[in-house]
């Protein structure tokens, strides 16, 4: 993986205090869940002037970490598709701030294809799950399903987090199971645990000067917190003791991890 | 304009009174519009391997209706726009509602180039304005700016509503000055004017039957009201008397608006 710093980050406080790291996604497991996530991307296809044509489309994530797209050869992207089947999409998360490049986005590339027999079935499914709606198309004979052959995977999860991801490393990595309940734990943890992420900071990721933590990401290996100290706002990741293997586990792991930070405050 | 009826949309109840067609933005003010409000994008560009290559990059909105980018050799777009500058754009408004794809989007498509002179500062200020924070890559030397000479405009508003635009109607038509204060107008509208709404359900969209209207949306042209009727749910457009030159002019045209119709409702 690939670390480069852009723009103007002012140096953030060390840990006063030698923590582990913690574990995080790796590049193919942020791609798989950003893709798992979502339904909509950006289609990058060549138009028939040779010129690379963005447009937006629908998709369905597959078990397989392709999208299944739904798309008529009324749009100028479909008809794209139909000559040259190069392309790629790129997928990316609801800006969390005011800087929409401090945010995920993931670009999946290869080669488009009509999937038959069984896969249609998996790539329609898939689909039609994603966007109940587009069952209304069927009747339309100009509407195909399209499923990205992946060979190159880029991920970018803001300042100084990216990384490329071959193929079979995106295939066979797991989408975050605990990603449909992470906005939710994250605003519980910040309304009504304060104490808990303090103690966090405090207990378990080296800062035992922190006068306040906010959750700013949850996941299923642990949190990243913002700590602000009297040497200023730090970073920090915090761990869970196992994996969380399903949505509902956060709130089991985020307990025993504030029991952990406690017994480490007090010791 | 191309109009094409995508999805399963059920017949909606004609006005009872025929009424006159009011005007509506045309498709390069929508494609304006929505350029100039906003500053993320999905490019285009052509990888080393010439697969078409989708990314996300921020822009800002320039007078002439073209974007300026700032961009990195250290991103792969970048570095694809140094190999080949074909390439483009979509820019998609936040999606309204539960289906994505009746929302609005534009494709802008032509060669990117490096400004210099006069119109490198006129691509510099328009791209801060929009983006402060990029300032602080300036000291990079891998960034550069990039502008779209626009060759080719396709405007997607929703189902049903599209065009392709040439670029010279596209650079000599006019961003709605009222967009900035639309989203506000319209809850404005639905919450405290429900009344005024109807009356110009009754009075000048041609729905005399109608038990409630709700504002869709709103430009410097009129309003579009979702109408109730026994008869079913009405989309209809109702016109201001004279196009609104400023943002802070909605506000009295609708008033003119609700008084024409109430006048029209008790003759």
């Amino acid at each position: 993986m690939e670390h480069v710093v852009a723009g103007d980050i002012p140096p953030a406080p060390p840990p006063l205090v030698d923590v582990p790291a913690a574990r995080r996604r790796t590049a193919a497991e942020e791609a798989r869940t950003l893709v798992a996530e979502n339904g909509l991307c950006a289609l990058a296809t060549l138009a028939d002037d040779r010129t690379p044509w963005a447009s937006l489309a629908t998709y369905g994530p597959m078990a397989c970490g392709s999208a299944a797209l739904y798309v008529s050869t009324l749009a100028e992207h479909g008809r794209n598709l139909e000559r040259d089947a190069r392309g790629s999409l790129v997928v990316a998360e609801d800006p969390r701030g005011a800087d929409p490049l401090d945010s995920a986005r993931v670009t999946l590339a290869g080669t488009f294809v009509r999937p038959d027999g069984a896969w249609a079935e998996e790539a329609r499914q898939a689909h039609l799950a994603a966007h109940p709606g587009a069952v209304a198309y069927g009747g339309f004979g100009d509407f195909s399903f399209w499923v990205l052959r992946v060979e190159r995977v880029r991920w970018v999860g803001g300042y100084g987090r990216m990384g490329s991801v071959d193929a079979a490393s995106y295939r066979t990595a797991e989408p975050d199971p605990t990603a449909p309940a992470a906005a939710q734990a994250v605003a519980h943890l910040n309304d009504d645990h304060a104490d808990a992420l303090l103690a966090m900071a405090h207990g378990l990721a080296g800062h035992p000067d922190a006068v306040a933590a906010r959750c700013a990401r949850i996941d299923r290996y642990g949190l990243d917190l913002r700590v602000d100290t009297p040497r200023g706002t730090a970073t920090a990741r915090v761990g869970f003791a196992a994996p969380v293997g399903r949505a509902d586990g956060l709130r089991a792991a985020t307990v025993e991890l504030a029991r952990r930070s406690r017994r480490a405050v007090a010791t």
